[in-house]
């Protein structure tokens, strides 16, 4: 379809219309010249950065992050330099996902659909404000990503682009480009020289996206939602049957919301994270089998492993319970759907996310104290919760003598008043009917 | 406090008001002469009948119902009847409980701050609802009930009452009595003969109450939330370390949103809940230890095991994931916190809870078809999901060749038009700092 | 760009895709062979038909629906006969309008960010709707609109058809053609012997689109949101300078939500909206200039004139404020901002928009009364209501002896538990600080 | 009814508790020595003051308030003086309520049920608070006001007071006291030499309350809700007919949220409502007669004048209209019911409010800027608005040429994702019907 001959924004190009329709020609606007693209290294990507180069004519910047997917940066460095790359960023944000995204996130207890813990959601805002960064300063005026047309993450990372800066350009090949078979995608690697990992001339059963919060797989084996998940999806966490026996128990202190050490230990985010995925994944917690409604429309099928989140939301949720304010808890809880969907939705860079999150981080201040749990076989469960801002108060909820906290007569004038309306409601169905 | 010349209504007398300020005589209503009490044939409920015979000169009818808490009921009615209760009602509502208050409830996926399934909250409308039902067959101009003035269920049991019948009274010995200790309890029982069981003349170590979908317990060695409940406290669920080391997998089938048959054997809707408790309790499944915040304000420990409703809200949300819509899904999510705020607060008979069933039922037509879990260890687990109602469509998700399904060119419009709020958001803020 | 051979489904055309990449040929729907349109009978419409039939060589049906706009709709049929229609709809939707449209959004109060009352939105449901059901009553596969590619009616449009028949294709040749400037459309005209008016040579000042709610203005001369509207924009309403100088005085019967009569006169839904526009137009009611988000994502400022729609949300507010219980009415005000959302999106046909309608109706049952209001330059004002249903209890709420209804007293206990978890905040406060 | 030896805290005295019932002794608070009064210096809050002084032996402390009632405040200290008050305290606090309550409340464009602009609810919490203030200023142990037991204002009173102080008192006699008519209070007033102005012998025909906000009328001629309020309630604004006959244009700046400057004249918070008042009483606008439902369970009617706040409003939603995104527009209209019930409510000074204040006030940020607004005979109307900080964008709303600035073919991907979940519903409708 496009053009050999310059790069052409593939927005315009993809209609076919730049070239025939002069009329339309103010909206071609100019050829990239320097792209950022996010690179795993993979074989997916590197062709990604060999067809950016070859159909736009392009450089191509690499950036790879480090968020926790538990593989190892160099290689890529050497497969970038090895396809000529004019610039390669390699960075361990670790510890920035965690404490600027995932911790505020778990202060809202967010969860998608009920369910979901937003691993995947939750990474993709900050690789695009990492690409839009490095395009700013590299000179670069668009982005890339390995995001396919059906799913929810090209929304996230595009719509966080945008957000962050209003001109940058955003390719994604996957809806542009005519690889639309495992044969095409392999004989244009060839063809261009990639590498090719032997285990990756077959087709992988599932496909997956891992960071320090979750692993997710979904797709080909997976699709029907009727269909137990086969074990060697699961990557992260054991199989319940297979976790130790005897339960274990962990204490996990909390500041203002946050996480902040284990069993008495300080730890920095992403160690406590990394510690709490070690300790959940060896009791087999956090896995979730679940049929979820995309941004796009349709619905998919995904196998979450978080098992340090999972833990980690059982936890706060401990901590609420003692040091926040009724009125408090409930106003999250009821805002935390819409929450939870913002992330989904790829909207974390929007004034109505960042409106909230004003909101939900007023109401940590006190959020202060440790929880006990306990982890076996597949579920943590909270069993002791202390805190110096504690709001629990024997001596008004005691079943022994409450020596004048609590005036139990108060009670009748409050049901009488809570109680007028619809006593006035009843007389009235009596009166009518 | 109380005169004994006569039935002076209690919220009048409680002030001390009646007879001293007769200017205020108007408010001083016609004493009750015929009181139903809601009678377990326990100790407490047992001198609150006598209480009631002898404090108000008033006939008292007893009302027993089995709701599913495991005890029998008979002695109930003989122990009423050593008594001199006016008259004796004994039912089994265990059917009307489950299909138009438990299973109504779960519907909306109701958990109050998020983890509380309610199984004391949608028990209480239930019974006021009959016992006003009685008080006018028997007419009665009262209503009587053994909760104290510290509780969510007096306001549960009044608001109900109240919303049902305006000109209702509702006694609440609790907290008129003096009867403010133990030694005084059982001082009045025996003055008054009634008979005390040999284990109860030592206090218990906690207070409970049951029905068919849960056991709760609360107070005394459960009072300090930063200690462990002892594992005595449990008594409808094994220890998740004493459940079968097996896991077993079942089937539950779904008709418009309700449970209707396991492993495909169709069931009434108090039988699927009694079968269900019978599965999840012998795994473990449903122990929860909450800190919560009562509507009369001060924060609660619960021990709550809701074996069977911890089964079934997974299987709930498992058939919706398929069945519901996004628009649908999303909009219950939202509304949830304050649909189950409503139950927990004694709002069951109120306009709000009435619209908002009336939403969430009209979201139920479709939901129907079977889920498969996994129970094992204290957790049930959604593992595959079927229907003929069935939104997802492989067709569209693939990551196959999905035969022109879906157009992923499509999707670059879309995050383009969400992205240009965003967009001019961004312009504005490179142009104004 | 569009071949003449046959009639290839636009969007897919539009890409230029089904000639030249045969390998996505799959995605090649079969050609429209008859569209229905949506047809006003003026000069763009009457283009739309000609272009249609000429450029996908289908067949066209016209349809063309009374919707209050004001216009007479014969002249439609004499020159859609003329253009060759192959079938022409003409049909008086006024009272359906009214009653399953206009009528259930009022019952909601429904405003968009606060002021809009969504005059345009509403109807192009109802619109797709009859397009759809000529469609399948014609065998047509196709519909088409005049809406353009930068308004929120395409999306109204278009849901409402998809929802309705997901295979219905929809046309939409503002977003298809290059007819780009007035100078084309008139060349196009000409040369395809469509008449043009006199007056349509040159180009109206600005856009309008009206029916029985609504009259509403944008584009051209109202650009500019920081100039104020001129005057002759105004089409159904007097300037309230020119408006009488007495006050008039009407009362407004409701039913179940619905406006019933005027000033005692029993009236069909659309008779009443009719009377209702007169008054308040004469009164100069019902002017709004508002700058509004599009879903579309940009900002677009307009300016409506809803005379009797403005009357009609007031004395709906008026009698719910005596029939509806607080509990209802608040919740249904915290839902109106998504319910009206819903509708200026596009979302009328979506289960969530019935979902909520289910609760709204749910609350309609007892708003029975009437209202009395002042209609004068420019300002509707409630100035008087009564109802058998009413819930106002003077016996309550009286400065006077109140007989007992209501024991002050009682709002003690009501304060002191309302308190009680802001006394917890406040010690804990004083503890840690 | 209470004992003269001593300071008996009213909300055990009350019942009759404290002498008869020695077992409960552990109730009895100690006895309040000091009082902090909010007092008009008018005939009821002086019977008050007598009434504290003579029943419980306390020092009484006058709080007098400037809030912009409209009265003089050096007659209040006179007369505290020739009563005897322990301390006397006048403040003008028009601009910390503006600056601190009514601006903030503003941002939200609160109204409470669709309607009611919360001129009393704003200015209870800033009373309580020096209430407070005063108390531990003064070693005083209890505060006091002259709000009844049917009303809200109590209830915002001692919410605030106790959510700032949880050990103080709050003595409200009206809920304590015997002199329920106005008979026996003019009797207790000469038996204790209070002055009493000769035209307060009669009682008034309405209640008022009026600070720099509104004035609320309500009470005996206004208690029958079809009955027009009579022309003499209105105290502030003039009728609309007795307005000018010609409309006044003017200019408001806004920064961050809140008016800044009326016709580019800079002026503090208190000044630019006092000028919005005369503006508006002058055109006659702000006038509200409303039926609406009490947190303390009936429903009340009430005539508001609030013309300054009338015009704000319509201003601060004009100037919002083009520098607040959609996004941050729609989530502040969702919550805006729910502010606006918890100031009703009376909790201002409770952590959801403050985290919905967090919400609002992030939003504001940039809504800078000037509206234009028409005032003309009861109705203020906005007519064109501006700002440096505008999201309005002609470029992309245009119906000329857009040079590019928008795509609208972009739109049909739009409409085809957002169809999506549409379709699929229709498809199974069709398959399953």
């Amino acid at each position: 379809m496009p053009s050999t001959r310059g790069c052409i924004l593939p927005h315009i190009e993809k209609r076919g219309i730049a070239r025939h329709e002069p009329h339309r020609g103010k909206l071609q606007m100019s050829a990239p010249k320097k792209v950022v693209l996010a690179y795993s290294g993979g074989l997916d990507t590197s062709i990604i950065l060999k067809w950016l180069q070859t159909e736009y004519g392009c450089e191509v910047v690499t950036f790879t992050a480090d968020l926790g997917q538990g593989e190892e940066l160099e290689p890529a460095r050497a497969k970038a330099e090895l396809m000529g790359a004019s610039a390669i960023y390699i960075e361990d944000l670790r510890e920035e996902f965690v404490r600027d995204f995932v911790f505020p996130m778990f202060r809202a207890n967010a969860l998608y659909e009920g369910l979901y813990l937003l691993g995947t959601s939750i990474a993709r805002p900050l690789i695009s404000k990492r690409l839009v960064e490095i395009a700013e300063a590299e000179g670069a005026d668009a982005v890339s990503h390995g995001a396919t047309g059906k799913g929810n993450d090209q929304v996230r990372f595009e719509l966080a682009a945008y957000a962050l800066n209003p001109d940058i350009k955003v390719i994604a090949p996957w809806r542009e480009w005519d690889l639309s078979s495992r044969t095409k995608l392999l004989d244009f690697a060839e063809k261009n020289q990639i590498p090719i990992a032997k285990d990756k001339r077959g087709e992988a059963p599932f496909s997956v996206d891992a960071n320090l919060l979750h692993t997710s797989s979904e797709g080909k084996v997976l699709e029907d939602p009727a269909v137990d998940a086969p074990d060697y999806v699961y990557q992260r966490t054991v199989n319940p049957e297979d976790a130790p026996d005897q339960p274990e128990f962990i204490e996990i202190g909390f500041e203002k919301g946050d996480a902040v050490s284990i069993n008495g230990e300080a730890m920095s985010p992403a160690t406590i994270l990394t510690k709490l995925n070690e300790l959940g994944g060896k009791h087999g917690i956090g896995r979730l089998d679940l049929v979820e409604g995309r941004f796009v429309g349709m619905k998919s099928r995904g196998i979450y492993e978080t098992p340090g989140g999972t833990v980690l939301l059982e936890a706060h949720r401990g901590i609420e319970s003692i040091t926040l304010d009724r009125g408090a808890a409930h106003l999250k809880d009821e805002l935390m759907p819409k929450y939870a969907e913002l992330i989904y939705n790829g909207f974390w860079f929007s004034p109505e996310r960042e409106m909230l999150q004003a909101m939900i981080d007023k109401s940590q201040e006190h959020v202060t104290g440790t929880v006990r749990l306990k982890l076996y076989k597949g579920l943590a469960r909270t069993v002791g919760r202390w805190s110096d801002y504690s709001l629990y108060s024997e001596a008004h909820v005691t079943f022994e003598d409450d020596a004048g906290a609590y005036d139990q007569k108060d009670a009748a004038g409050f049901i009488q008043l809570n109680a007028l309306r619809l006593k006035l409601l009843a007389a009235r169905k009596r009166r009518t009917s």
